[in-house]
C-alpha cells in the first residue's frame, strides 16, 4: 500500500522514456512498475510527462544586502516561484564579508531558510577573504552539510585575486569540495567602466560594452589553469557564449576536471534588450551580459556537445520599481550602480523545455539532465535529487508538453514586479509539482506552507 | 505475483546506481521497487551489481565464407560465448556479394540464426554492390526489421568507391536507416601491401605497417564528409586510436550526425603483439590493427569525452590451427592472406569493466552506456534492450565486481582454439546472465537451448 | 657600364623596401646601388615602385581542346595580357590523354610556345593515366626541364582515383618533382550534378551548388593524407575558402609538406555572380566556384597566416560569344556543359595590389611574395625569377601605386571578349614591364615580338 | 670608389641566397653587385656566407642591481661577447623602480652604454609602476628614441597586476610603442615556491617545478587577452615550449597582433640540467625554466610554422663563483634566492645556426630572419639593421658554415666564468664581424674600442 501513486504518465528515467506508474512511500520513490494499484492516493498523469523536479543550483534568495536588509525575493516567495515552474530544490549562497567569518552568516542563512522555505535548499559558501581564520571554519561547514565553495573573480567586495583564488582552490581540495567560479576579469571591467563613464556613456546598454566576451573568456581560461595547477575540479557558472565555452572544451579535451553551466538568459535575451528606451534596459542587466542573437545557437551547440551540461537560473531578483530594486539609485543612475541580476526561477524549465525540446534542439532525456540531473550531480545531491529512481526523493513535475503559454510576470509568482521574459511564447508547462511525495503546486496554485522545505546536506560532487 | 524477482542487488539504472529489487513478468521488467516479495522465483543478488545484459552490435557469426561453408563460430557456440560474458543481444552481418541480391542471403542468414541462436539477434545489411536492383530490395528488408546498412571502404569483394558509397548513403536516407562504416583507404592499403611484399616483408607484424593510422584517418574523414554532403547520419566502426577519433570530434563539433565505436583490442593489444615469434603474431591480427601501447590512453580519453560512445567486440573468430582458421594458407603465409579478426564476445564486458571501472577510468553508468545502452540506441533496439527500465526486456547480467579472473580460452566458451587475451588479469566477472527473464548462464555454465534466441526487428536509431 | 639602369625608384627587395638604383647587364640584375650613373640606357622610376615581374604558375594557354584545335587564348595574346598586367613568367600545363604518352604532347606544346610566347614559360605535366609506360617517360621530361606533375581529382578524362593518384605521388618522389593538385571529389560532384539536372536545375548558378565547399574540403584532406603516406610534398591549387584552407593549416601544424594557393576570383567574385540574368552568369563559372562574399575575408586571413602563400590567376580564358567559348553548346546549355574557367592573367597583379596593399590588408613585401616570389619558389624558378637580387633575371614591373583604374576588357589585352572583373575599381597599375632587361610594356602598350619568350627549365622546388 | 668591399661571398639577402659583392661607403651598404672592383679596402669572403650582423633584442647588460652596483657583464665585455658571436646590435632594458621615475634611470643607462658600448644599442623601458607621473614621462622617452615598453607579470619588485598591465598597454597605444611581456603567473609561482620550501625542496632542480608550463601558458593567454581588449600589439618574450606557443598561434589565427620569441636555452637545455650534482644546477637556472628534451622539437615546430619568429639570447649573465653571481647567497642557498639567468650573447648565432641550419631544421634565410631581421623589425630598427640592403647599416657577419667548434667559456668572451653550453659541439662559426663598415672581430679577436657603439633611436615596430 503506497502513500501515493502517479499513474498513467510517461516517465523520463535517465535516457529511457517509459510508460510506467510510480509508487511513493515516506516521501521517497518506492517502486516503478507497469501498473500500481494499491495506493492511498492516486494521481492520474495520462498524457503528461513525469520528470524529476527541477534542481536549480544557482540562485540568490533573501540574501543580506550590503546596505542592510535582505533581497526582495524571500524564501517564501522564491519557493512559490520555484514550485510554479516545476523546481523543487535550490542551492543558494552564503557570502563571506571581507574580514568576516563563515559560520555565523551560514547559521543565520540556514535559520532564515528554515523558517521560510518550501523548496528544499542548500548553500554554496562564497569565500571573499580566504584568511587563515576563515579557512579554518570550513571543516565545520562541511560537517553541517556544505559541499561547495564559490569564488568571484570580479565584483567589488567579493572578488579574489589569483593568490586568494589559489588559496580557495587548495582549501576545497583539502576538504573535498567543489569550487564554482564567476569568471570575469575585474581589472579589465573596471578599466572599461571608467573609460565609458569618462566618455559620458552611462545608459544601461553600456553594461554590455563594459564586459565583452574577451573579459569572460580570459577569466575562464585563468580559473581553469589555476585549478589545473592545484588539481582541483571546478565548475564555471553562467557561461554566456560559445567563445567562452570553447575554453572549457579545450580543457576537457586535455583531461582537466572542469564543467560549465549556462542560463536561460543566454539563449533568449540579447545585448540589444538593454538598449530599450529609458530605464527599461535595466530589466535585462545581468553579468555576464546577454550577448548577440547569433550567440544563442553557439550556446545550444555547446550544450549538445556536452561541453556545458546544465542550465540553472542564476535567479537574482531585483524589482524594477522598488526601493531595493533596479532604480534604487534613481532612473538616471549610471549602468555601473544599477543592481545586476534577473529573476528566472519559475521561467527556467518552461523556457528550456520550449526552446530546447519543443523546438527540436534537444530530446527529453537531455532536458532532464540539463535542469535536474546534472545540477544535482554537481551539487552532491544525486541520486537523492534529480532523478526518478527507487529510493530517491519523490520530487516530481508533471508536465503538459503541448500546452502553449505566454509568459507574464503574474505566472512567475515571485516577489518582484517584472520578468525579463514578459511576452515570451512557450510550449510546455508544469501541470503539477510534487515535493517529497506531496503535491505542492497544481494548476498554477501553490499549496505548501512556509518552513516545510528541508535542508539538503551534500555528498560527494560529480567531477 | 511476478514470474521472477531479482532481490538485494545494486542496479545500474542509467546514471543512477540504486539498491532495488526487480520484478519480471512475461520476460519483461514489470517493476523496480525497494522491496518485492511476491514472485514465483527469487534470485538473490546481494553484493552483486545488476546491469543490463550486454548488447554487442558488431559481430561476425556463422557467416558464409567466400570459399564455401561457414565461419567456425556457429550461432550456438557464439551464443554460449555471449552468455558466458554477460551479453544477451548481438547484431551481426549479412554480406551482399558483388552482383548479388540482398534478400535471399538475408533470409538464409535469418534461418540459420533462428535454428542455432540462443542470444537475441539482428543483422546489419552489408551493401557491396549498390546496383539499382539491390537497392530496390531495401524496403523489403526494412519491412522485415532491418535497421542499418554497412559499408566497407576497403577489402576486396566488398569495398565501395565514393560513387557507390554515396549511393548507399542515399539509399539509407530514403529508407531511414543507419549507416555503419569500416573506414580504411583501400588503394593506400593495396599500395602498402604490394610494396611490403615486394620487399620480402611477409611476417604477421607487417600487417600493422600496411595500414597505418593515416589510412584509417583519411577514410574516416572522407566517410564523414560524404555523409555530411548527403545529410545522412553515420557511425564509424572500430576506431583504433585518438588520431582517428579526432576526425569524429571535429565533425561533431560542427554539428554533423556522426558517432564512433571502439573495441577491447584497441585498449589492450598492440602492434608489437603481432611481432611474437613464428606464426603466433597472427592471433592478434585484425583491421584496423592494434596500435601502440601509448594509444590506449588516447582511446580512453576519447571515450570519456563522449567522442566515442560504445565498445563492441567486432567478434570475428578464426581458429589458430583449424582448416578455416588463421593458418588456412599455411603457417608461412604472407600477412595479406591471413584471415583478419579476433574473437571477443565473451571477453568484452570483463575487459571493459576491469580496464575501465576497476582501474578507475570510468564509472559504472558509463560502463553500462558503453557496452549496452549506446549500442542498443545506435541499433534502434532501445529501450527494449540496453537498459533496466519498466517495460524493457528482462536481459540482465548479475556482476561480481570484486572477482579476480585470469582470462583463458576455456572461459571464452567460443568455438575457436585461442583468445588474444589469454592470461589477461581482470577484476569483475559475470555471476549470472538472464535473457528475457530466463537464467541462461550461472557460474560459467550456459543453460539455454539452441533456437531460443529471438529475431530483433529494429526501430529508429539514435542520431 | 650597364646595359640599362632603373633609377630613382623604390625597390621591394624581399622584406626590405628600399630606395635604390638597379643596374642591368646581359638581361640580369648586375647591381643594386644607391646611385648608378654608368648605363647605356636609363629609365627613371621616380615615384614608382620597382618590383619583380609577376610569376603566374597556374595558367592555361593555347592548350589543345578535346574537340580539336586550341584554346582561344594563344601564346601571343596571353603574353600580351601578361605584360599588360606586369607578369613576366608563366607556368602552363601539358595534358596527358588517357592512354596517351607524355613526351610527344610536351614537345608539341613547347614548340607552339616557342613560336608564339613573349613571356618566359614552363609547363606542369598533367598525368591523367599513370601507366607504367607513361611514368617511364618522366625522366626524359625532367631532363628537358619539367619540374612538376599535376593531378586532377575531378573532371572526366583527367581525374585520378586514389590508386592512380598514389602512383603519381610515388613517381614524383622518385623523380624529385612537386605535385600540384586540383582537389574536388569527382563522384560527389557527379552525384550532385545528376541530381540537379534531374530536377531541372540547369542554369549557370547551379554550378556552385553542384560543388559545395565540403566537396573541395574532402578532396583536399584526402590529397594531403595520401601525400603524407607517401612522404611527397604537394601543393593545393586554387583554394576557394577558409574551410578548405583549414585542412592545409592542420597538416602544416603536424609537419606535413603542403602548401596552398588561391586566386583573385576567390577574393572578388561570388556564387551570386553566377545568378545574373540570362547566360551572363556563365562568365563567372570556374572550379572550384567562387563562394559567398563573407568568404573573402577568410581567404585573406589564411593568406596573412601564411597557410596560403601565393595567388595565381588560374587563367583559363573562354570567350563569351565565340565558337570555342562559354556558349559553344548554346546559351541554353545546362551548367555542366559550359566550359569552366575565367581569364585573369592581366587582372591578377592589379587586383591583388588594390584589394591587398591599397586596402591595407597586406604590405608590399607580402604582395611580392604572393604574386612573384612564392610562385617562383614552388616552381623551382627561384632565385632566377621572382626576386630583385644580383644575378637574377631582370624581370621587373614599375608600379604606380596611386593610380586609380577601372578594369575593362580592353585593358586585359587578352584574346577573349570579356573579363569577369569588368568595372572593378582598383588603385595601383603597372607603368612598365621589363623582361630580362628589355622594356616589353610601357603605358599599356606591349612592345615585344612573338617567339622572344624563353623556356624555363626548372630546379628544385620549395617545400 | 667604395670605402670597403666584401668580395666573393655568398650573401643571404632576405629569401635569396646569392653570390655577390658588397660595396660599403660611410658605414652603409652602397651597392650589391656581381663584381665590385673599386674600393679602398677589399675583404675576400670566398667560401663564406655573408649575413646581416645579429640583432639581439633581449639582453641584460650592466643593469643596476637592487643591492647596489651593476651586473657583472659590462657594456665593454658584453660588446666583446656580441662581436665574438657575430652580433652587432642589442636592445637592453631600463628598469623603473616601484615609485620611481623613468627618465632619470634612462639617461643614466644611456650614459653608461655610451661610455662602454662597442655594439650599437637601444633600450626597452620596463614599467614596474605605471603611476600617472611615470606614464607622463613616456613622450619624452619616445622623443629620445625609445620604442617599446616591457611588462613583467612575475618577479617581486617589477610584476604588474592586471590593472597595472592594462595601464601599460594603454600608454603604449597612446604613444605608438610595442609592448614586450614576460609571462608567468606571479601568485601561482609564489604558492609553488612556498609549498616546495615548506617541504624542504630547496635544490636548484626545484626551480623548474616551481614554474611549470601551465604557469607560463596562463600568463601568456592572459597577456594576449588583455592586449586584445585594448587593441595594442604585444610580443611574448622567451617562450619555452609548444604548449605556450599554442596560445600565440590561436590568437594569431583569430587575427590578434601578437608575436613570440624563443631563446637558445629552450632548444638545448633541459630541466634535468638543473639536477646536476651540488650547486652545478644553478648554472642552468633561468625563467621560464628549460623544459624536457622532448619539448625542443615542439619549439622548432613553432618556429617553422612562424608562430614564433625570432630567437634572442635573453642574455643575463651571473658568474658562478663571483660575489654578485649565482652563489651570492651561498652554495646552499634555496633555489628561490639564486639569481635567474644565463649568458648567451656569443653563443646565440652559433647554436641557432648549428642546431637549425647545419642539422637541416631551417634554411639560411630563416636563420637570418630568426636572429637578425625579425628582431630588428619588432624593435623598429628595420631596415637600418637586420638586413643586407642598399642603404642599410653595413653590419655584417662573415660565416664559415662548415667549421666545427666545441663551445667553451673562453670563446664566449663575456665577463662571467661559465657558459651553460660548455662542451656543446656546433658546426658553423663567425669568421669576422663588421659593424657599420668596420671590422670589429676577425678570427675570434675583437678589435673595437669602448664607446664606439651608437645609440639606436627606434622607428615604428613590425606588427
Amino acid at each position: 500500500m503506497y502513500d501515493l501513486a502517479i499513474c498513467g504518465g510517461t516517465a523520463v528515467l535517465g535516457d529511457a522514456v517509459v510508460r510506467c506508474d510510480i509508487g511513493i512511500s515516506g516521501g521517497r520513490i518506492a517502486a516503478l512498475a507497469e501498473r500500481i494499484d494499491e495506493a492511498r492516493q492516486v494521481i492520474r498523469a495520462d498524457r503528461l510527462l513525469v520528470m524529476p523536479g527541477g534542481v536549480d543550483t544557482h540562485c540568490h534568495i533573501e540574501e543580506p544586502l550590503p546596505e542592510g536588509g535582505y533581497q526582495e525575493e524571500s524564501w517564501e516567495s522564491a519557493s512559490r516561484s520555484a514550485f510554479a515552474g516545476g523546481t523543487t530544490s535550490v542551492v543558494c549562497h552564503t557570502t563571506q564579508e571581507k574580514g568576516g567569518t563563515l559560520l555565523e552568516r551560514h547559521r543565520s542563512n540556514r535559520e532564515r531558510a528554515s523558517a521560510g522555505a518550501m523548496v528544499d535548499y542548500g548553500f554554496h559558501q562564497i569565500v571573499a577573504d580566504p584568511s587563515d581564520a576563515a579557512l579554518a571554519e570550513i571543516p565545520a561547514l562541511v560537517a553541517d552539510g556544505i559541499g561547495s565553495l564559490k569564488a568571484f573573480l570580479t565584483y567589488d567586495n567579493v572578488h579574489l585575486d589569483d593568490a586568494a583564488f589559489l588559496r580557495v582552490l587548495q582549501a576545497a581540495k583539502r576538504n573535498g569540495l567543489m569550487v564554482h567560479v564567476h569568471c570575469e576579469n575585474y581589472d579589465a571591467i573596471n578599466l572599461a567602466v571608467s573609460t565609458l563613464l569618462a566618455n559620458g556613456c552611462t545608459a544601461p546598454k553600456f553594461h554590455a560594452l563594459s564586459r565583452p566576451p574577451v573579459v569572460e573568456r580570459e577569466a575562464t581560461a585563468r580559473a581553469i589553469a589555476l585549478a589545473e595547477l592545484v588539481g582541483q575540479p571546478i565548475h564555471i557558472f553562467h557561461v554566456s557564449c560559445a567563445e567562452v565555452a570553447e575554453e572549457i572544451a579545450r580543457a576537457q579535451a586535455r583531461g582537466v576536471a572542469v564543467k560549465g553551466e549556462t542560463c536561460p538568459q543566454y539563449v533568449t535575451l540579447t545585448a540589444e534588450d538593454m538598449d530599450r528606451p529609458g530605464f527599461e534596459g535595466a530589466k535585462f542587466m545581468c553579468s555576464p551580459p546577454p550577448r548577440g542573437a547569433a550567440d544563442h545557437a553557439g550556446v545550444w551547440s555547446m550544450l549538445r556537445r556536452g561541453v556545458l551540461d546544465m542550465i540553472t537560473s542564476d535567479h537574482c531578483a531585483f524589482s524594477f520599481e522598488g526601493a531595493r530594486g533596479k532604480a534604487k539609485n534613481g532612473r538616471d543612475a549610471a549602468f555601473d550602480v544599477i543592481p545586476n541580476g534577473v529573476p528566472g526561477l519559475a521561467a527556467r524549465l518552461p523556457i528550456v523545455f520550449s526552446e530546447g525540446v519543443s523546438k527540436g534542439r534537444i530530446d527529453l532525456s537531455t532536458f532532464v539532465k540539463l535542469v535536474a540531473e546534472n545540477p544535482a550531480r554537481i551539487a552532491g545531491l544525486y541520486p537523492r535529487k534529480g532523478v526518478i529512481a527507487v529510493g530517491s526523493d519523490a520530487d516530481l513535475v508533471l508536465w503538459d508538453a503541448e500546452r502553449p503559454v505566454t509568459l507574464t510576470n503574474a505566472l512567475m509568482q515571485h516577489a518582484v514586479d517584472y520578468t525579463p521574459y514578459e511576452g515570451l511564447e512557450v510550449v510546455g508547462w508544469p501541470a503539477a509539482t510534487i515535493r517529497r511525495g506531496e503535491v505542492v503546486m497544481q494548476d498554477d496554485v501553490v499549496l505548501a506552507r512556509p518552513g516545510t522545505g528541508q535542508w539538503m546536506p551534500r555528498g560527494p560532487q560529480a567531477r
